[in-house]
């Protein structure tokens, strides 16, 4: 049986547990883990005893030679068919993930099956499964890691005033596809000065200068595995205050990814980043979350977040990234990706964390 | 007036046409469209007078920047903050769009705004804005286009066999992004040999071998707009059976941008390309649509399809792109990105079709 039988197994044996007959999975990232399809056009269909998987003639024939189950190839819209094979099925109870199927899906759904109350929003159940990384995906999860920092490792020399945002993010990019990645996992930020106050920047035409800080957020896609990592360096002499926002920073960092293990829950480790900024008087500076877990997608539960109550258990993959913007100075984050282990984690980001003057 | 608030006034001017009070837009193309934001987490909702902008922290200083009208930041889900302000203004027929808002924000919007039936499925509405282009949109779309095939042009003398189809579209995407585009319009495709076959097949790990066709399908997005092109070469010297499979999917194509002109169905256009293909009994093998829309996002109305009804008008722009797909040997697809006027059109893609030996 390969892993992705054994993962719709595991799937299907939690059904009567949720109360339906069978499962409508709509994410794209829960479709590749259970079926290792990663086309723009599935759905799959996966009951106790039998899978059934939705795709256009674009995408026919690579399907049908890797996805066991059956394999449906249609040019209609693929939730028509999903539809009809459950009146015909006469299946009564089906689950849907309502934050994956649009409102117009459902409404074709309800009008193809013939159901109306044996819908049941079931979301969350695939992203379970997913949220505790099985060895192999750690391992994808390393060699994303590994290629992202290569990648910036390549990059960080080639570094200088005079190149533009766009430049520096378009060679990140380039080197981790030649490094293997399928491409990078989000739009990479390249944001200098006191743009690096945008945590989310898109690079710009604008040209580094002689003195300003450069912060880069990138991550890599390799066999579907992302990665994710922020550093910040500096181009000249950073101010006093900057190198106190950055140490107040790295300090909060450190100190989160030190109470990271398993069973300890993620508000305890959001609030370990923000103590220490507090104690800096950076603490509404910090205008996002300590982290996220990550795996297929960039961002999946759990948010290590301030109001969340899951606890982290080992083998989830996380990443810890507090950061401090200041208008008109600019931001300084600082990210890696960890793995939670049973008495504490593994930070797999190989990176140096030292203030970079370049 | 800004471009942008220009827009935001049509789109408040068709809402009594839809009997609505208001349209909540929850397309990230269209929120871009209509405020100039690209980020990843925005919510508009725009009323006959009013216009109102939502993201979290992490966008709001570039959003108040950059947006008129009122610019509303939360922590909390977006969803949740228009639907508070809907109660709060009384507002009573809300428009939504089903194809892009999820069943569980529609919940959430349902419970925080207090309206049921006041809830319209609004489908459509920004959408039928885009698809006619304004000059200044045309303008963008030129040069993305220009810049696509400038980075193909770029690439081409350095292919050769040995290289890997991976590498090959890295350095593409490379070529975009210094020539100025933001990124790749989509996962840029690089299929050799039988896996040209593929109509969407990812670049895989393959190297280029001496005697086999070679598929590039690659788009560039520039300040926002899209561009969209198929090249089709061959290393080495072709067959008989190819280079007929070359020139009758080249026939097709010509004799589907030969129709296009305003007010022609697009079933005709795709028609135009069937009836060639027929001609040399490769109808069975052209098993996708003969072309789509494209501007903000890289699929947009129309779609060049038998069954659609559509008429073209001047100012839309979009793909001719029929192929042949025969397993075993490969595959052939030519795509031009094509802007409809009102005696004809214009291609815009200034790429050779010669049958190019590599």
């Amino acid at each position: 049986m390969t892993e992705f039988e054994q993962r719709r197994q595991s799937l299907a044996a939690a059904l009567p547990g949720a109360k339906i007959d069978a499962l409508l999975v709509s994410s794209p990232a829960s479709i590749r883990y259970l079926t290792d399809y990663s086309g723009s056009n599935g759905l799959l269909l996966v009951t106790p005893h039998e899978s059934h998987f939705f795709t256009d003639p674009r995408y026919g024939a690579d399907a049908q030679a890797k996805i066991s189950g059956t394999v449906h190839v249609s040019k209609r819209p693929l939730i028509q068919d999903a539809a009809a094979l459950i009146k015909r099925k006469k299946l009564k109870k089906i689950g849907f993930e309502p934050g994956w199927m649009t409102v117009a899906e459902h409404q074709s759904l309800k009008e193809n099956s013939g159901l109306g109350a044996g819908l049941n929003a079931s979301g969350g159940l695939v992203e379970s499964l997913r949220a505790v990384k099985s060895p192999a995906e750690i391992g994808k999860i390393r060699r994303s890691v590994q290629v992202n920092s290569e990648a910036y490792a390549r990059t960080l020399p080639r570094i200088k005033p005079g190149l533009r945002e766009q430049e520096i993010a378009a060679e990140l990019d380039f080197q981790m596809r030649v490094l293997g990645a399928e491409k990078s996992a989000f739009d990479t930020i390249v944001a200098a000065g006191v743009r690096s106050a945008l945590p989310h920047a898109h690079p710009s035409q604008h040209r580094l200068t002689e003195s300003e800080l450069l912060l880069i957020d990138m991550g890599a896609i390799l066999d579907g595995y992302t990665s994710d990592m922020t550093r910040v360096c500096f181009l000249g002499n950073p101010s006093r205050q900057v190198r106190q926002m950055y140490r107040a920073v790295l300090e909060a960092q450190l100190a989160a990814i030190d109470v990271v293990r398993s069973g300890i829950s993620v508000a305890q480790v959001d609030l370990a980043a923000r103590k220490v900024l507090k104690q800096y008087g950076l603490e509404k500076e910090f205008i996002h979350s300590t982290g996220h877990g990550l795996g297929l997608e960039i961002h999946e539960p759990p948010r290590i977040a301030k109001k969340e109550k899951t606890k982290l258990k080992a083998g989830m993959v996380i990443t810890i990234e507090p950061g401090a913007y200041v208008n008109r100075l600019g931001g300084v984050r600082i990210e890696d990706t960890v793995l939670v282990t049973e008495n504490g984690c593994q930070i797999l980001t190989p990176t140096s964390k030292e203030f970079i003057r370049l």
